[in-house]
């Protein structure tokens, strides 16, 4: 079966939705290949709880966008960072948010 | 002041949230530069509500992605299509649709 984003019996629809919300849109964006620590990620990502980011990372690392990595240290030291995959995906998102920017500042201007 | 996709405070952070939604998304990606009725969106948006589509595409209408056009007719006609603004994000949402279901596809092969 090939996926189909608009029907709602997809079994894509749940990492459609996980991805394309406030939080995975906004975290995909800000990834990169480099490696980032969980709580620059918290700070930077205005708005977001720890519990929500983690759990957005969570799905964003089980779709294979998003590689996990933890140090055994202490305290506890993890990293995250985009993928391939996820590196081709966040530079479509940012596109999508630039243009949509552009767009509502075209307007108001 | 520069709109600020990251913060919580920007007063871009509602357009944001409702676009980058799941109905706001698949509502975009259906939409086209011809005019199409209400009754035809909602059949191709699987698994969306009436209430939910009207909240939608008034949304969208307000950020100036889309245009209502009503014909003083019985039954009334109400048709919707992007305007050029609209045309232009909708194209990206869509790539980024198509990248995203890249990406799950060839993890799943």
């Amino acid at each position: 079966m090939e996926y189909d984003v608009f029907s709602p019996d997809c079994p894509s629809r749940q990492a459609f939705d996980q991805i394309f919300s406030r939080w995975g849109i906004l975290t995909l964006a800000r990834l990169t290949a480099e490696p980032v620590r969980f709580g620059h990620l918290f700070r930077s990502v205005g708005g977001i709880s720890e519990k929500m980011l983690a759990q957005t990372l969570k799905v964003l690392e089980e779709e294979g966008l998003v590689h996990r990595k933890e140090w055994d240290e202490k305290p506890l030291r993890v990293e995250y960072n985009l993928t391939d995959a996820g590196q081709r995906v966040a530079q479509s998102v940012s596109g999508v948010i630039q243009q949509l920017y552009g767009e509502l500042e075209r307007r108001r201007a």
